[in-house]
């Protein structure tokens, strides 16, 4: 472990990305967002299904765990809570977009300190932005987090006020599916819904681990569509991601959601 | 000039990509590819127009004409006929997808040996495969040739035939749309259409140069939707890039198509 490091090339310090790495070329590659504690990603398990499950959706051999575990446990100290950041490429390739016939899959670890998010978040939820921007329906990479995020970076880049939390993400159809670095639940007195993400949007672990707490939560769990006008007429609305676990919603664009505490339910559950 | 090396780095032929460069992290950038004579690149305004413009669609201020010409020159000898590729990206950044308040574009250069087409594909013509995936919809990201692009990464393993010389992507509604390398025309009679690409597509270079030689080759320049069935039905298929120029298409799937020989009075049109 060296504290000044922030980054490992497949497992070395003193590499970079090449540029004839194809997660580069192509943003031909996936990663995920995770916390650490301990020298371990917080729900690794789930972290690392998820790699596997996304790299083999685009045809990469993910590393292996003890591989990934020990490049965390270069860069991260015991005592130190941080982001961990894993992308894996597909590796390098020549010019052009077939991959070579052999190729040697790429990794990264980033270290990032962790954000601090405000009291106020906690007690008193957070306000989304309605993105302008729709996402494009792509059924043979929804769901998965590759690394083909212009979509993400140009609805982030629709707003810069500091008191807007995330953006709310909809599809070409008007359909809710996600925010730009978050995933969404709405109640509706005993059900949960969350979006449908089987043509666009980010499955992530938050969500995965949430959709199996429906008895802990005393919630139907329900993935659908839905669409903005039936989002702000529920009872609450949450989101969540990796690193703050859950927050609830108290403000959509100009709409005010009554205050409840489904996050904070939420949050316990995850032992957040 | 060096001979042995293959790309600079904002200028620099020491440097690589940092793991925080944002064309890595999410695909936020843009990147072109051209045929080298004599230490320049063939139509070069055209091709620094195209730049300038896909950087602007994303808000990246595109570096100098000066600065990449100097760039070109450092890599490319005289006398060498080879590939050029730069690309061009919001430079590093913080995790997230918010860009910072500062960024200082990042570009790179690649040199690549020319490809050899063989003489059968400039005499006969090329065959296509017709994709599975179908390209989605982002009419904001539509026509850019930006640095997400694993629908065509996708597209491109979905053959190994090597008598196949690129894959033909349809839209989700089944619109003709382009190759994975490659712009399409279609002629029907006087005719020549070139589908829309204001929803999906690359607009390169070349197609633009072609859409201006409407007097030369006495035919009425059209742009709009196209599905496959009616492509097969027309007089002749021509694909075109800024590297081999044009090719007559003689194959689609199983469909052989009549032999004629717009792409090679294209190709000396273009002066190729």
């Amino acid at each position: 472990m060296n504290r000044f490091n922030t980054y490992l090339v497949n497992g070395s310090f003193d590499q970079a990305i090449s540029p004839i790495d194809r997660g580069f070329a192509y943003g031909d590659g996936i990663f995920r967002t995770m916390l650490m504690r301990n020298s371990l990603p917080d729900h690794w398990p789930f972290h690392y299904q998820k790699l596997v499950a996304d790299c083999a959706a685009i045809g990469i051999v993910c590393p292996s765990a003890e591989l990934l575990i020990s490049d965390l446990q270069q860069l991260f100290a015991i005592d130190e809570i941080a982001v961990a950041k894993i992308v894996i490429t597909r590796g390098e390739g020549a010019r052009g977009y077939a991959p070579p016939a052999v190729t040697t899959p790429m990794r990264v670890v980033i270290k990032s300190p962790m954000p601090q998010y405000s009291v106020n978040h906690i007690v008193n939820g957070v306000n989304l932005h309605v993105c302008d921007i729709r996402l494009a329906h792509q059924p043979k990479l929804a769901g998965i987090k590759h690394l083909n995020r212009l979509e993400n970076v140009m609805a982030r880049m629709e707003w810069h006020d500091e008191h807007i939390f995330d953006g709310l993400l909809l599809d070409q159809l008007g359909n809710v599916i996600e925010c730009t670095m978050s995933n969404v639940f709405v109640r509706f007195g005993d059900t949960l819904i969350t979006p449908d993400l089987s043509l666009c949007g980010v499955a992530g672990i938050t969500r995965q681990h949430i959709l199996g707490l429906a008895d802990v939560l005393g919630l139907s769990m329900v993935v659908s569509h839905l669409t903005l006008e039936a989002l702000l007429k529920a009872d609450e609305v949450v989101i969540c991601n990796s690193l703050y676990g859950a927050f609830q919603v108290s403000q959509i664009g100009e709409v005010i959601m009554s205050k409840q505490h489904l996050a904070k339910t939420i949050r316990s559950a995850l032992k957040l």
